[in-house]
Formats: structure tokens, sequence, C-alpha cells
């Protein structure tokens, strides 16, 4: 590792020390260099790029402060030449640098929120021009390097007039702000061919359960999804509508809570058809269910429409926003993604950041190409298991009474409860009789467990 | 307290040292007597009694055993003259216990799984002829005593059979006898003139994700509730159908994860008019939510049946069924009863066991005494609280901007996005011209509870 | 309620709405009055005021913004007149506000942190000199209000130079500084007639088990606990030095993560006659404990120093600092203190802080209004509970073998193992031959609950 | 994998359908070979079964019967023969089949608790003779077959007796008649040389606070522990004495909540040099902290004695004593036993479970098998971590301040608190005017991380 570890004779303008990352096999211990990541290697028919589509997130990245409830900000510059204003100049460099890192790190996509990118403004007509002309040098950015724009989205949490709500606030002028951004966002996101644009409820929720009206504020909260669909076919924008759940943070309880409380609401208001979910494992874990629940439930259910690649930690009640790195995860995660045949629309977008104690320009790379790495290593792994079928086909034969002629005779609902207890108190004594049960079969966790890990190392 | 704090002079055949409890009044320091619940006072234009509707149920209070996964029962005898046997002569006199608790404790309802009340034969015939037997003497009790059934629900859980599922099972003979479990229990609790049959789903759900098929499952389980519903139809029954959300335990996972995944999970399946819901606080604090939560918003959905009356320990991560015994909870929950009108066929469930270390038999008087007098005060609470309206009319001016003109025209779709961003743009303008701001009003959370305070003391 | 629920007719220079808050009886419905807290009344032989000694903190209500990690600031003026600079003319005014505050609620401690009184100079000197001459003028409004300072301490979190630890850092100068810090910040509160000096160690703990030497860090921790104490003495000093228990946030894990750890620590490193705690049921409730086992657990290891007085939520994982507005937890907690006493030096200290959303001055005095009356129902409730004796004599009762001459034999360790054990297989033995069974004896968990919440309502 | 996935052509009596495992290397797809686990290889020196040291549990593998709170038992059969009874043949048999299931896994330490082995006699002296006959045969097996048993215990917790507590119940005979069970325990393990005897206070704690003697039960809790230490001494017993810290389960709180607590109610009573811990991860779970926290803690501390090695499940709340898979995981807990320099007394102890839906007899193979080959692996990985030295330089780099003459001084204690607050005012000042600021320095957490992984696959 003489040259290793991370020290590099970089170019470039704004992260000079940093050479674009390449990959240099399993062996290297060069914390730079991919071990798994051979972008345009083939697996399973498709180039490993085009299953991963990774995204690198620009408000962890380039608006990052390491500030805490705690503590104040730690991390003061994002690239060289960042003058740490707010102004326009600093925004047009800042996007400059972004595709820098994107192209150095070989991602394809990335995400923003309107305001990461353009300063506000005096009014929102001055925002709206802000952001104009930063998403016209964006534009011309993403026609330079091929970097292309997975999706956008309004930032609908920070400004303190969202403090009671956006969409969900008991004023409805609050609303029309909020309205107000999601119309200049999404413009801006079909102008620079966004495949998507999300929705986050960041404010969507409440903080005591007795000054809140929950059913008026979740049908506001529809009423926006809806003026949403309806302005995306004005325009004709063809990217998806996403929302994403969380469960709480920073509202105690928000309304998106996860996968399957915002499938029940899309139901409610009819807006199934019209909306796919951002899958965050961050944030199904702090629901309560596993690191992976979420994104295999909405992928089964036909739901899934991208994914926020982050972790959260084991022992900490909110968002951390890791990065993944960890082997066994990423190979569940590649599992799904290839089951289902790969994204459409989505990818897998970074909502990741460094620790604030991160504070070396390195730490941005480093941190990505670990995650990439481990993503990589996944789609691997879950290439080989999917291909040599052992956990497919014992899952098979768990089921395999469905698939016979009572399983389907039941399944359709043939069989009315009365004539299935009939059924079934002959079937009972004959077994008890011959001293057989049903019912009793192991369910094989350890060895489905045990099988899955033999493509982990 | 000379006679006080629990010792009595009873009479009756099974608890012969508890008197029918009474009420005494708030200074009385009785462990064995109301201070509060006074049955046939009328509270806003209601009995006591009707408003709350109490129910004991007889799975933790005639068969809990006390065991727990680190110890062997302590509690070997529920009544005198229990043998501790599951003969039908045992099961005879347990019923005849139950009604004798039920009459001394003062409440109306009770609730019941199958093989609580019968014993399992060896065939599943004669499992069912125990039911008949043990259910027609139930009825005989009903009728002499007046105490009448809440609601009745098969056990799919403990039989090692259900070990991989009931409905969710892979193999389709144990859905078979689930389904026979559930015609048989829907039978007598018609019988029985049961206001309602519940569905929990004790192993619908998963314990690893690598060997379940959970959208296969899920369908599965929506046909159970399907036959159940047709059934319910074929024979008459008028009880509502309940399903009981739970998030885990015993399952890793379980598909009824909370109110929320329960109502999208009906209207996925057409089923959201034939189901209602019955909560449990205690399961709602397991799925990451508060106490009220869940209650509060089957509520105001409509879709709230009937209450599980307990409570969790805040600190431990399981379902310890703990009797409520807080007032400011009691008031909470007391609240959305009155509002929401009363139950029409549900009530107040406790399904609360009394610790493994209390041992004696009074102690399960002293538990339900302590916890319909903690409902009955914050039923008195929750009366005064609306009566006097301040929370009432502070919620109605916080939303009044939505029962203005600009409100209903938002709300009600006339307005599109882009319209709405034009005219919120002018607003704007004219706002921060004026030094203006909304969306900052304090949402005054401090103010809602202490004047909810002032009702608690 | 005429004049009801908030509104004043009030006086002064920067709460000029508000009205010195006055005891108005329990039937008083006005959230700027005190329905329970009558200062100068006496129960148990001592002012109410003199066994809650309540204390107001400086950071939440005078330096807190509102802001949370996904917002800006919300709470932008903390009394009238209040510019929202940082200069040494706002601090001046901010300390008058504070003292008009104090007095208006009655409050007779406040707490601070160096940094919340004082801006930052360009260098340490000046930083000390800002201090200096503040606390000058805090020194001057003790003395003409009466109102004492309960403790003072040092940020040692805020500052970016502190991401990687105080005096746990890997760096020595970062411990100078905190040294630095901590030794003016002694002065200050010396100063001032300071009944104690706190730490809180906000970034001592880990982010990363990897990148951290646990003993290393733990040790230099220790040493400026030392150094503090022989400053003490140094200059005389006669408050108490005390340790704040918190198990993680900001850090991951905080080596100060509960009572018991702290107490392990002081005692590895000798300090446990010389340190007292400072609990917080927050961060015991974070720590996996309930809201009052360190409280009590401290309390009767003689540990007990002082309190913060403050709840969280039961659904979210991190430090919300709420006010304790519950009855039952507030009986709870006083019981604990009139159990030991009285504070000797500590007091009941309000760190907690009026949610985002709540954006008037009033706010902060309904706050606290809300929460001194529920402490003072809790002193009300303990205090018949105490002296009616119901409960300890039941817990007395429990415990009698204890005091019987066999527990006291075993208790005194005069009996060896060998011996207990051939006394008890005759005992036993005997036992069983008469039917007879010890250790079933009922734990009487409901009664105990019971007979707590007959002072409760 | 023709013969594939477990099947195999067996021998012996008890296990007939399983061969001894073998290893096979990292190609095999076989759940019933070693792929990393090659017991005489050399890593570092050192064999791999002599780093490892693994154990089987008597408990979860010769006596877990399924059962969970909601079902009954699901396992009747531990091995071939088994007549599902509490005889003292099916007894005998069963430590026969136990050595067969450790012969064939090829482990050569065991673990059991008292009540595991021998039936329960009448009288505490038939429980006694039955215990003695059992070890008997466990002695000759163990000479034959070569294994030796790790640590013995007894169950205190089980019988309803202990329901209120063991040690610390509030009744003597209680504890009477654990110290009874105790003694006969610590002969046993005695006699058959094992290294350790482990307390695990599974009722020693409470269940509320309300009706509880915090003070009094530790100071009990703490004179069992001086009782065996004596006992030892008087028989000569060489092994260690372990106490195993869990925070809750079966009681709400548990006196042993985890390493630091445990270390410093040690230093209390003055146990802390007669003591060790035995660590278990999914203790340290539930007490809040990440999997590996009081491993290493205890390690770094001197005071690790040996460690049960399981995990649990990130979204539950209770044990579940999970076998470790997880290869980073299982790499962690390996650097902390090679950086300890390997176990002294203590080994690798499988407490650890198949689930209750797992009924084949093979199922405790496969688990057993992919536990024991996972930690071969991480032992593996941790060898080549630990060699090339990458991470431990960095960790030296990052504390290199403190190895400087300054920070020599300021760890020793020899510069007071005034006289650092000098010294820094003056190095703080020159540091502003150059610039510089120091304390902001990277901590590379994603980097320790990076490399890290760079041993994982």
């Amino acid at each position: 590792m003489a040259s290793g570890n991370g020290s590099t004779n970089g170019s470039g303008t704004y992260f000079p020390n940093v050479d674009p990352v390449k990959y240099a096999g399993p062996d290297s211990r060069d914390v730079l260099a991919f071990r798994f990541y051979d972008k345009e290697a083939v697996i399973m028919g498709k180039k490993m790029k085009d299953w991963l589509r990774f995204s690198v997130c620009f408000w962890h990245t380039f608006r990052g402060s390491g500030a805490d409830p705690f503590g104040r900000p730690t991390i003061t510059r994002h690239f060289e030449g960042d003058d740490g204003t707010d102004s326009m100049e600093n925004a047009l460099r800042r996007v400059e640098a972004a595709f820098e890192l994107f192209t150095k790190l070989g991602v394809e996509y990335y995400s923003f929120h309107d305001v990461d990118v353009a300063p506000e403004g005096a009014t929102m007509a001055e925002t709206h021009a802000n952001l104009e002309k930063v998403t016209d040098r964006m534009l011309e950015l993403q026609k330079e390097t091929g970097v292309k724009l997975l999706w956008g989205t309004a930032n609908l949490f920070s400004h303190p007039q969202y403090m009671n709500g956006a969409a969900t606030n008991p004023d409805p002028l609050v609303f029309m702000r909020a309205a107000t951004q999601v119309k200049f966002a999404m413009d801006a996101t079909h102008k620079l061919g966004g495949e998507g644009f999300v929705f986050w409820g960041g404010r969507e929720g409440y903080m005591h359960i007795l000054n809140t009206d929950m059913v008026q504020e979740m049908n506001n909260y529809a009423r926006m999804l809806k003026l949403a669909i309806a302005y995306k076919e004005k325009i004709g924008f063809s990217g998806q509508i996403l929302v994403e759940p969380k469960p709480r943070e920073p509202m105690k309880h928000q309304y998106d809570y996860d996968v399957q409380t915002v499938i029940g609401f899309l139901r409610e208001h009819g807006l199934e058809n019209d909306v796919r979910l951002n899958v965050e494992p961050n944030h199904t874990q702090l629901a309560g269910h596993e690191f992976e629940h979420d994104i295999v439930l909405a992928a089964k259910l036909g739901m899934l429409g991208s994914i926020d690649a982050n972790t959260g930690s084991e022992s900490l009640g909110w968002d951390t926003d890791e990065f993944i790195t960890d082997q066994t995860r990423a190979t569940m995660l590649c599992k799904v993604i290839i089951e289902m045949g790969g994204f459409q629309q989505g990818g897998l977008n970074f909502d990741a950041k460094v620790r604030r104690e991160s504070t070396d320009l390195e730490d941005f790379f480093i941190a990505h190409v670990a995650s990439m790495d481990a993503l990589a290593k996944g789609l691997r792994n879950a290439a080989r298991l999917i291909s040599e079928g052992y956990l497919s086909r014992m899952l098979e034969e768990r089921y395999a009474g469905w698939a016979s002629s009572l399983g389907t005779q039941i399944g359709s609902g043939e069989l009315p409860l009365d004539r299935i207890a009939e059924m079934y108190t002959t079937v009972h004594e004959l077994e008890e009789r011959n001293g057989k049960a049903h019912g009793t079969t192991s369910a094989k966790q350890e060895k489905f467990i045990a099988v899955f890990n033999h493509y982990i190392s």
C-alpha cells in the first residue's frame, strides 16, 4: 500500500487531490479505489452500473454542515474554492464542483432539493429566478458529463413557515407556499429530464395529538398529491411521482409512517396507480421493521420506485443516514433489485452523509467509494445466489401445497367455510388415527440463512 | 382503613373471601371498593356502565399461568375448587367461577377464545362437542346473571400446528384447521349473542424474510377473512368482525402491524366495510406509536370497533398486558369514546393480567377494580373537559383557515397547482413588503396540555 | 374564566404582557396561575418552595432557537427588546429579562452554561472578560431579587473544537481548552455563590468503536474531574461537583451512560466521595430505564445531588427535554425527595424547553407554570401518601424476614454456603412433608399501585 | 452438491442421519460441512480451535422446547430415543446424545445448568443425588471423548419459588434455597473440571419499583457472591467465578444491567478481583449498546472472562438467542479475542437456539455449523486485519498527542487546572493570530470502516 490508503495525486478544479476512482480488484488496499465495482462489467446480462444506477445526493454532500442538536457546524468547506456564502456565485461554483465529484466517482445520477442548489431570494419570484439560473447551468453540465438527474424534490420542511406542516398546515397560506415550491421544483425537474419527483413529508405529521386534527391534515396532504399529479400531466413530465415513508423525526409522528401506511393512504385517496415509493432503509428501521422489510414488501407489491441507499445505527433512535457498508445488507438489497428485474426509473440514491467529525474533502469520496463497493459486492453475491437457485427452490418447495389442487381451490375461494370445516374434521380424524400430523414441518430458517451466507464470503 | 386495604368477609362459592365490589367514594382507602366507578351514575346523558361497557377476558383471568420464557407457572389456582386439570368438570366449574367474578366486579361483558373455556378432544369433532357443552352452560349463566358476551374468538396461535402460521401457513391443511376453528368459534359466539368476533393473527406473519412469501401469505389471510364474512351472513350473525393489530410477537413481524397497516390491507382486499378494528394500546406502543394514537385514529376514521384496555411498560419491548391505572391515559381514552358517541357493539375489554408474582385470588379483583376505577375517573375527567369546551374551541380556532373561502377552494381541489403558485407569489411579495409573515403562529402545545391537565386533578 | 386561559394585563420591561404568577387554587382555569403551588404553604414541616427548590435554566429559555436537524430557528425573540444579536448589550438585556422571568414565575434558583450568558470573544482572554462582566451584572440582579444560582457549568460540546471530545479528545490541546473553560466557569459559579458545578459530558463518548481508545479516553475524563476537584478546594468553592449521566446523543455512545455506570466509574477512580449526580429522567429513559429509576437509585445510594426535572417522549429515541406535566410521575419524584429529607444543595432544575412551534413569549410562562404546578400537586400527593403510611408498612412487611434472626445471620455473612445448604435441605424436606412452600407469597404489585393511586386523584 | 445441502448418510446412536462434520473448503455448498473452520489449522501461532474454544450449551440444544408466550412446545425430540420424559433413564440417554452431538460437531467444550441434566427430586437431597448420578456419567463421557466442561451454573430462575428473586428474594428461605443449589452445582462443576462457574441473575431485579427495596436486594446479591467465592476457596475449585450481565427480562429491571453496571457493583462490594464477566452480545443489545460494546470494554478493562456467542434481532425487544452468522460481527468479536491474547479459561459458548419452527434434528447441527463457520471466517479476517496493521497504526496516530511530553504531563496530573488554563490562553491567542485551529482534525470514521471492510470480503 505504498500509494495507498487514500493519498493520491489528483486533478480537477474542486477536488485537486482526488483522482478519478478506478477499479483495482479485490486485493487492493486503497480506500480510493474500487475492489468490486467494475461499472461496465456485465452481471446476469446487464452492466453493473445499470443494475445499480448510483446517485449522489446534493443536500448531504454539498450542503451538510455537520451541525447537530448540540453542536455548531464542523464541515465548512465542501470543495476547493467554496467561500461558504449563499451567493449565486458560490451556488454556480458548487454545481460545477458537484459534477466533478459525480464524474470522479463514476456515478451517473444525482438528486437535489430546490433549496440545495439555489439561494432563496427576497420574494418567491426572485427565488424562482435563482432556481432557473442555476438549473440552466446544471443542464449544461449534464450534457457535458452525461450525468443525469434521478429525481428532484422541494424542501418543504426547513423554512420556519413550515414549522406546523406544509400541505398539512392549519393555515391554508402555508399550503399555498408549499404548492408554489412544488410547482417550481417540478418544472425544474422536468427541464433537467429527471426520472422522478419525490415527496418527503418532513413536517407532515403532528407534534401532539391534542392540538391536531389528523383527518383534516391527511386529506389536505392527499390534495397536494392530487394537484401535483394533475400538474405533471399538464406539463407532460414523464418521471414518476414518489412518496418517501418515514415514521418520526422531525415530527413526533409522521403520516407517511412506513410502506404499508403509505400504500393504505394512497388507496384511500385513489392514488395507488399514480404514485410509487422511494424507500429508505434507515426510515424502515426507525419504524420498527428490519432494514430490508419495506424494500422487499414494496417490490413484491409492485410499488417500489426508487431506493435511498442508507442505513441507521442499531442503538440510536433517529435518522443517522449512514452509508451502507455491510455486505450482508447489500446482498439482501441487490437480491431484491435483481428479482424485480432492475429499476425502471429509480436507482440507488446515496441519502447518506459523512459524520460531522469527518472534515477532510477526501472523506466524501472515501464514504461513497466504500458504499458503492459494498453494493457492488452485494450485487455479485446476489447474482451468484440467484443463478445457483438453491434458495428459490427451497422457497418454492415450502409453498408447494398452495399450487396443489386443494390449495388452488381454497385460494380461489370456491370452498366456503363450513365445507372446509367439514372436510378438515374428517382429515384430522384420519391423521390422528394414523399418528401423522401436518403443520409441524421444519421452517428451516437456519438452513435458509446458511445457504444465503454461502454467497457472502 | 379498619376494614381496609383489601381484607373482606366475602360470600360465594369460588371467591368466598371477596365481597361484591361497591362504590365507596373518593375518600375510600379500600382497594376492593370503587372510588369513582358508580355504574348507574349518569354522565353526559348516559350511565357510566354504558359508556364504559367493561369486559373481563377469560384467557388471562381464568387460564393465565404466570409462566414466562424463563420460569414455570406460578398461578396454579384461579378460584376455590379449581383442581388444576383440563377436565370437562373443571371447565364447567371454571365458567361458574367466572360468572361469580364478573358479577362481584359488576362488569356486564366478557370475552373468550374457544380453547379458554373447553378442553381439546382427541378429534376435532370431540373438541367441538366439548365447546358446545361448555357454551351451553355459559348461555345459562348469561341468562341467570345478565352478563353478556362482548366477543368471541378462535385461538389460532397456541397449537404447534400453527407454528408456521394459521391462515398464512405454507401448508393448506393448516389453513383448513384454522378455518374449522373459526367456524366452530363463530357458531358459539352467535349462540351466545356475542356482539363481535375477533381475529388476532398471532402467527400471521414471518420469522424470517428469506423463507417467506409475504404476498402469498397475505392473500391467504384475506381469503380467511372473506370466508368468515360470508359465513357470518349465512348464519345471520349480527356481531361485528374485528381485526386486532399487533406489530410483532409472537412472530418477528406480523402482517397486522398497526391500525393504518390493517386499514390499508382491508382496502386492498375490498374488506373495509365489513371489518372493524379491535385496538389494543399495548400493541400500539409496540408499533412505535403513542398509547392513544391508534385508538384516536381508528375512531376518527370510523373504524374503531372495540378496545382491548391495557397498557405496556415503557422500558420493555414486548406485550406486558398491564391494567390501565394511569389517569392521564384513561382520560385520553375516554375522551375518544365520548367524542365518538360511545361504542356501538364494542367495549373496554380488559386484555390485561396480574403479574406472575401476584398469586392471591384477591389480586385478580384488586387489579380489575383499580383499572375500572381509573377509567371511571378518566370518564369523569373527560366529560368535564368536553363540557367546558375550552380544548375543542382552541382546536377549532387553530384550523379556522380551512373553513374560510380560500381554504374551501383549496380543499375542494378547484384551484390547480399553477394557479395556487401564481396567487401565492403575489401574496408572499405583499407580505414581505409589509413585514408580515404567516405560518409562524404558535401551536400552543404547552397550553393545550395545561388545559387538558386542568381536568386531571 | 373571563380573563382567562392566559390573557393578562402584565407589567415589567421584558414580558409586559405577563403578570407575576399567583396561586389561584384548584378550581382556576387560568394557565397563567398556580392551582397547587402555594410557595409559602407548609407541607410536612417545610415550605413548598424549600422542598421543590425550582430552578429555571438559561439555555433553553433564553437561548433555545427552535432549530432542529431538519429546520431553521423559529424562536427568534426570547423577550421584548431582544435584538437577536450576540452582542454584549443584548447579553446584558438578556440577563435582566431572565431575572424578570424568574421573579414573575416565583422561582428562587436558576442555572447556566458559560456560553449562555456571555458572547465568545476573539481570544480566550476576551471570552473570559465578557463572562466576568455579565456575571458581575448577574450578581447585582441576584442581590436585588433574592434569586440564587443553583449551579453553573461549562459548555464543552457546542464548539467545533469539541467535535472529537472535550476531556476525552485525542488531542491534548482540546483537553486544555476544556480545562480552561472549566476554570473560568467554576470561578464564575463561585463568585455567584452557586450551590453546584455540573459536568455533562456531551462529547465524552465515541461515534465509532473502531477509531476509539475507550480506556485512554475514560482515564482522561477522570483526570479532568480530579483537576476540577483540586481546584474547587484551592479556591474554597463550597458547591457540590455533579456529573450528569446520559447514554447517547450527541455521541453514539457516551461514557456517562446512566447512574450506575457513573457511580462505577467514580469508584474506579476514587472519586465517589467528591462527586454527586445530577439526574435527568429524560436521560434515564433513553438509557432504557423507567423515568424514576435513576433518581430512586441515586437517592437510595446517597449519590443524588440534584435533578434536571424533565421528561421525554415515549415514542422518540432522543432527548426531547419536555416539561413534566404528568401527576403520576411528579408524585413518584416528590416521594423520593421527601424520603431523602429534601435537597441539600440541589433542586428541581427545569432542563426543559417549549416546542419549536411554541413561538409566543407567554408560552415560556405557560410551560413553567404547568410543570411547577404538576410538581406541586405531586408534592401534596406524596406528602399524604407518606403521612398515611400504608405503602411503607406494606414494604416493611414484605422484607420482614431479613430483619429476623435468620435473615440477620445470613445477611451478615456468618453462615457459610455449605452450612446454609445443609440447613435448607432439612427445612425443605420438612416443608415438603407438611405440604407447605415458601417463596410463592404474592408480591402484590397491583395492590401497591392501587394504594399509590389513592393519592393521585 | 450432489449429496447436498444437508442430506448425509450418518452414523451413531442418537443422530444416525448426521455424519461427523468435516472441513470442506470455501467452495462447498453443504450446510453440514465447514467452509472455514479447520480446527487444527494454525492462525497467528495458535490452532483455530484454541482461539475459538467453542462450547455447546445444554439448555437450548437439549432442553429447549420451542414454547413461547403464545404457543406450546414444538420441539419434542432432541435426539433419537428421546422419550420426552423427565426420568433418570432419559436424562442418562440425553447426556450420551449430547456427547455424540459435541463430538460430531467437533466442539471441545460444553456448558450446563444443574436442572438441565438431572431431574428434580421430591426433596433437595434427592435432587442432589440425581445430579450426582448424572454428572458421574458425564465425567465418564468427558474422559471417553476428550470433551471438557467450559462452565456450570445453577438455574435460580425457573422454579416458582424464585418468582420474587433468588439471592434478592424478600424471603431469606429462598436465598437459602438458591445457596443450596449453588453449592451443589459448584461441587458438580468442580468434579467435572469446569473452567468456570456462572451467575446469571435471572430473577435478581425488580418487577415494580414501588414494592422493592433495591439496596437491600443488591446487598443480599453481593452476599451470595461472597459466599460462593469463599466456598470456591474452601473446595479448591480453580475455575473462574463469572457474572453475566442482562438488562431486563425476565424481570422488568435487572441489577446486572450491563458490563459497566456489574463492574461498578463488584467494586462497591470489593469483588472486582474475584469475579470476571460472561458477556452475551444479545444482552448488550438489549441494554441499548451495540453488539460488540460490552465485549470490547470488558476485554480492555481486563474483566472479560468468557463470551456467550449469540445475537439478537434488531427489531425485537427481547432475548432471541440467535446464532451469530454475520461475518462483520464475527470479525469484530474475533479481533477482540486475538487482541487480548485469547481466552484463559473462557470460550465461545453457543447460548443460542434454533427457532421454534425448526423441528428437524439436523437443524441443531446446521445452526451450530453455520455459526462456527461464521466465527472461523471472522477469525481468519481478524487475523489478516491485525497482521497487516493498518488499523492499529491509524489508531495509534490518532492518539499520538497523549504520548507526547505535553500529553504525559496532563495525563499524569502534574499540571493543575489553573496552570493549564494559563498555558492554553496563550496557545489559543497564538493560534488565532496564525489562523490555525486544533481540534478539527478529521476522525476518519469512514476510512476506519473502509479499511476494516477490506478484510471482510
